[in-house]
């Protein structure tokens, strides 16, 4: 990414970008009221996110009496926030926009009828909100959610996406017990990290499969410290009674699926009975295929999983107490997951 | 089908058959208890029906105290009763067995502890069980559901399986109201041609997918005289927006397929965003394929409908009430269907 120093940048969406305001007499006001400038990745176009990105420097803004000014600490690289630049999610932020969806960052300061945030805290865009890569952002205060200080800060940057993920989808779709069990392909995604911890956690036994390949024994053994019942390999699942291979563990009611296509199919052969298979990614870019005899027979149920959409609900005050949960086990040291990705955005900008 | 006489039947299952009984002295008692020597589809082996199967003549059975004896008048042959002599429906008769699986007759003798029957009285079994294919058939009360003997008799033998599963799958997954719409394909089937006229008696239209076939224009016009808003072949719906086919009609809520492969696709395709397509069939015997976007940004569900799960479950005396509802309909003629393969039983037997 170049960085290219941009003074004026017509933008019309508030909280990302503002136009210079030099007329209006606003920034003779105070100094505090306005943000520094900020630095931010940035794309006018949908694209390759190496041709269309780059990192812009913008004036700061008005903060309002109801903003609070963030200075972002960390974003991760969600694979959702490079579909995104790339145009081919279902929703995105207008254009031109900033890149990034969820991260950590510490107010810098507030405005005059901000109650229950200070300079100092440390703070999530809860729900995730678009724009998190750059150095400085303004929201008003109802977008920011305080987490504890005490938070590792590759957790708080990435907990709001993948590991509420798993907890939702492990309590959104069928009632579990301890004793239960699970069945996911994708294990080795952060998500499915999650979902083999957050259940062990319940009791709930997992079920994992894997794609072949070179390392697939490492990824095995990183699964089962994490808590796995079972990693299976998908050519390891070659064979006719798939169930026989299941000696301790009852036939799981609840599947979940992220990969699509072969994969799929052998979440669906492992579940029992009236079991529930939840779609939440496509890897393989493959489609699902059922049999009519799973609808009528095993009475399978298939059903997806959006964060996006459970995000526009009225959900979101039950997700920050999920999220403070998370975190909770993250710093308890009873949630990992290994966070490649993570743009540690002020040492990013500063090696520029 | 060959008719042969036999005497003496080795057989296990109670109500189906009986072993010829000459030395207990039961028969002696009264002729009032023992049943007419029953004349039956028979096998003895899974197989193509018209080489497994033959009529036999069977001894009549004891009728004891809980037991009605019924004179069966009708029966169908469902696709179902084909599968279950092949050896191909999941749950089948232990053999030997007598075919079908639901019909109408008229009680001709009850036993002395029997409250609510009476010789005379119309009766079907529900839930539908295994034998209807006979002259005669001794069963418990409670099998036995009375019906209005102003019934016509073609509705009567065949109203507990389709019309029920067509009433049951327009109830048991979305609430829909008046000015809702559903989507379905293999709309000219029995259960087809029951949820149109099911759903234009709640006020809600339909949109019906058939194949493409000579007399599709008359099958298209039979369906629009059941009530059907939309009837397309499929080869009409291979345009790129499906949705803007529908000019009045609010796009789908709950989808039905009883096809499979790309007749399903185009169910999936109608459905609004949210939707649920259930599967209750697979004629094409071509699986269902769904993409992952499907699931996770339509927010789409699959399901499975299988009428003798519900069968087994505590849902008996309401489906009897929901029978005794469709019947009404039938007697009222607002629920008409064309009965190819009603079995009149006894026309049948005498004819050979």
């Amino acid at each position: 990414m170049a960085l290219i120093m941009m003074r004026s940048v017509a933008m019309t969406r508030r909280g990302f970008f503002k136009l210079k305001r030099s007329s209006n007499g606003i920034r003779a006001f105070s100094s505090l009221l306005t943000s520094p400038p900020s630095k931010a990745v940035f794309y006018e176009r949908h694209g390759p996110p190496d041709a269309v990105t780059r990192v812009i420097e913008m004036e700061g803004v008005e903060v309002k009496e109801k903003d609070v000014c963030v200075k972002m600490m960390a974003a991760p690289i969600n694979p959702s926030d490079i579909n995104r630049i790339e145009g081919v999610y279902p929703v995105r932020p207008p254009l031109p926009a900033v890149g990034g969806y969820e991260g950590v960052g510490e107010v810098l300061s507030v405005g005059s009828a901000v109650k229950h945030l200070s300079p100092g805290d440390w703070v999530i865009p809860s729900p995730p909100s678009s724009g998190t890569w750059q150095t400085y952002i303004v929201k008003e205060e109802s977008v920011w959610h305080k987490i504890s200080k005490d938070s590792p800060i590759e957790y708080a940057a990435t907990i709001t996406v993948n590991p509420l993920t798993a907890l939702r989808m492990l309590q959104d779709f069928v009632t579990l017990n301890s004793g239960d069990c699970i069945v996911q392909n994708g294990a080795t995604s952060i998500v499915g990290q999650c979902i083999i911890q957050l259940a062990r956690l319940r009791g709930i036994h997992s079920i994992n499969i894997i794609r072949d390949r070179v390392g697939s024994d490492e990824a095995k053994e990183m699964l089962k410290r994490l808590g796995a019942d079972e990693v299976f390999t998908e050519s390891q699942l070659e064979v006719k009674n798939i169930k026989g291979l299941l000696t301790n563990l009852p036939e799981p009611a609840l599947g979940f699926n992220c990969v699509g296509g072969n994969s799929a199919s052998l979440v669906l052969k492992f579940l029992r009975h009236g079991g529930t298979m939840v779609t939440y990614g496509g890897m393989s870019k493959k489609p699902i295929t059922v049999s009519t005899s799973s609808f009528i027979f095993k009475d399978l149920s298939l059903r997806g999983f959006w964060l996006q959409k459970l995000m526009n609900s009225d959900k979101v005050n039950e997700c920050r107490n999920l999220i403070d949960h998370l975190l909770c086990l993250a710093r308890q040291g009873k949630l990992k997951y290994e966070c490649v990705f993570v743009l540690q955005i002020l040492s990013l900008f500063q090696s520029l």
